[in-house]
């Protein structure tokens, strides 16, 4: 059995190691078009940040270490052309410039997701980024020294975790975004405008509701961003509108997209190719609250995928669960979290929604040191059914957004959360903890009757 | 309607007030042996730590506060019998020493716990405390000023909060337990034992596998523990070997007592007596994993259980959901959490159950401020079904158990719990979240078929 991957990150390093510990005589090989393999790409803001002090911290594993656990990993190889027909691929070699035709009898396609660059961003200018692999780390960490003013365009999570990083490097910091206000597609509109006064409260320039239009600059370097409202000068600029799934091998392959864009794959992670498998960045999942298929490329649905396709691959039988569009991030002082549907989701999706807002504090109020936590929860109508949650507090705290993930997985009722036994200490909580709270006031705000999954 | 409630703590004040609410017309009259209503007990041993400034920052309500509320509260007043059948109680004014008779509708007997104080406790030397509510909070601080050395009897949570609180007072502190190790009755050998090292290497000396014979002293002060192996010297006694419940105007009401030997309550609250409801820290509650009645003093239990009471006692309808047996402390720099059944627990039920245990850091290994934490996870062979779990670690990051518990409260599998989408960026976890990989090895350590609750 040949199994081959392409792309050496999340889902395809997972993918392979699961497929080696399920079929010891397979011969299981990966393409990286890259110089490195299974990195973190999500702590690049923290080494950017100086509080991880290395890229190479974040690589968890190097070629050579999955070389000595029989996994065949080939760097700097670029697949150029797939012919499923013949189970073969085109690999371009771009250490020697050659390119050689390798056969498979089961493909892996992990090639991950790449940042949105309009054509305004298509400048050739030095000082403009994206963040996206190891590479891009290094070239911003080298551009960061000497810079004095930084633009962020995209207020989503990169750009709220970049500006952070960029003001701990001491650049006055500017975002720009179009749409209204921050985290537009993270958080209801309240959590946002709470989040933005964080950031703005760190002296970070927040510039809602207006679009880029160009960057330019003198001596190919770049020294302003023009907007629709005008020019803002700066040093630097990052790019973080956004991540689209690289998918121009899985369509060389005649793999389907999904109506998302990215590839379409069932719970086994199997394309509509026969012996093709795809996971990552570049697939869309099943939201189990929505039921629809959504593209969320985030880095355990990665992991999960890959590793499912590597069970499958080898002859197992394995599933990917959905999942409930869980997210995550710290920005200076401020954890956020969010969890299921948010109330403007929900609404898009014609479902008869209602949301609560609880503040509260995140250990007993009398403890030295309980700080505040927001708690936005939102559940059905009629059905009691928990629908999602919005979390802002100390980063630790915001971690609880996993009970609520939990609960959407197995479709739980707002009523099942109110009676579940928390724990509490006041070091930990309140006595009754915030969640508890949230999902009290949630249930008499939903009305009908409770309706619990199981007694 | 005429509301009666005994005991003005988390269980009879969560009462009175929700009485209130539901019923506008209703009168509530409280009841309070002590001078001091509706405090968190949970915070005493940070008073005594210092860590809380006063006392008085653990009273949530005073007396005049409720009856602004239209919740007549009678401090220092005892009720001292009572007559079902007449629906009449005896009550004694412990200031003016005169007793009366009080007619009620409905009565709710919330008079808590007492800690247990065997034959050798009853001394009257001074310098030997329990610590149950605020009296004993500052008795027992005016006794840790001019205090060298204190012991501790019973290495359960109080013991163990209380070790910490009397080294930050800058006592030597040694534990005296009964059973083989620390913790018995919250975890299993390998976490107890973890837990002891803490503890032990905050200068505190743990003494398992002995028994308390005697405590002696001279001139009328505590000097000495006597046990099984020998005399320990002390300036200080803390005895904290469990609570039992305070069943006493239940009994003389002629209310049964369940097997725990606590009062026996429907999921509404009532006893077995017409118009008489129990709730808190005297009340059996059902344990939703075992499905048994047990008896789990603990301030969400109570409150919870005082709020459906006081639902119930003016004509609504609600329920309590029963327990799933989670507890967290923290003792130093450790945070301690359990929830569901031990491998031990389970066995002693007769249930087929493996366990388990998972290393890991609570942020990405690579972020700053990465720490160990240790999970434990219980699930049953052949149903799938999670049946606990156990978690020691930086505080804050244990508060995940209630993942766990939630999990629980709805009957979940192992499975559920390793396909749920648990929030992860570096600051906040690994990619696979310490829950997950534990919920990953449980699984294969279950074998058998996946049971999801529901797809």
């Amino acid at each position: 059995m040949r199994i081959v991957v392409v792309g050496g990150v999340a889902a395809g390093m997972s993918a392979a190691s699961r497929a080696r510990r399920t079929d010891p005589d397979a011969t299981v090989t990966v393409f990286e078009r890259g110089g490195e393999i299974s990195y973190g790409a999500c702590g690049l803001p923290y080494v950017i940040a100086g509080q991880v002090e290395n890229f190479g911290d974040l690589i968890a594993r190097t070629p050579n270490q999955m070389r000595e656990r029989g996994i065949d990993v080939k760097v700097r190889h670029e697949v150029s052309g797939v012919d499923p027909s013949a189970r073969t691929l085109t690999v371009h070699d771009r250490q020697s410039g050659r390119s050689v035709t390798e056969p498979y009898d089961r493909l892996l396609i992990a090639t991950g997701s790449s940042p949105v660059r309009p054509d305004w961003a298509r400048t050739g200018l030095v000082g403009v980024h994206v963040l996206r692999d190891l590479q891009d780390g290094l070239a911003l960490k080298a551009s960061v020294k000497g810079a004095r003013r930084a633009c962020i365009i995209g207020g989503g999570y990169i750009g709220l975790e970049m500006a952070e990083a960029l003001r701990e490097q001491g650049l006055d910091v500017t975002i720009l975004e179009k749409g209204p206000e921050v985290a537009g597609r993270i958080l209801d509109r309240l959590d946002q405008r709470r989040l933005r006064a964080e950031v703005e409260k760190h002296g970070v320039e927040v510039r809602c509701g207006l679009t880029v239009e160009a960057l330019t600059g003198t001596h190919g370097r770049v020294t302003a961003v023009q907007t629709s409202e005008g020019p803002v000068e700066t040093d630097l600029v990052v790019i973080a509108i956004g991540v689209r799934p690289n998918t121009a091998l899985a369509e060389a392959a005649g793999v389907s997209l999904g109506k998302t864009g990215a590839v379409a794959v069932n719970a086994r992670q199997e394309t509509d190719v026969e012996g093709v498998y795809a996971a990552g960045d570049n697939c869309e999942a099943q939201h189990r609250v929505s039921g629809k298929q959504v593209y969320i490329p985030l880095g355990l649905t990665a992991n999960r995928m890959g590793r499912v396709a590597g069970v499958n691959m080898t002859g197992g039988d394995a599933h990917f669960p959905g999942i409930v569009g869980t997210g995550i991030f710290r920005t200076f002082n401020l954890g956020v979290a969010r969890t299921g549907l948010t109330q403007a989701e929900a609404e898009a999706l014609g479902l008869d929604a209602a949301s609560v807002d609880v503040d509260s504090t995140d250990h007993a109020g009398y403890f030295p040191d309980a700080a505040p936590i927001h708690v936005r929860m939102t559940g059905e109508r009629g059905s009691g059914r928990l629908l999602g949650a919005q979390l802002l507090g100390q980063p630790h705290s915001v971690k609880r957004v996993d009970v609520v993930a939990a609960l959407l997985h197995v479709g739980a009722g707002v009523e099942d959360l109110f009676g579940s036994d928390l724990a509490y200490a006041p070091p930990f909580s309140t006595t009754w903890d915030v969640l508890l709270v949230a999902a009290d006031r949630l249930r008499r705000e939903l009305g009908g009757e409770a309706t619990p999954l199981r007694r």
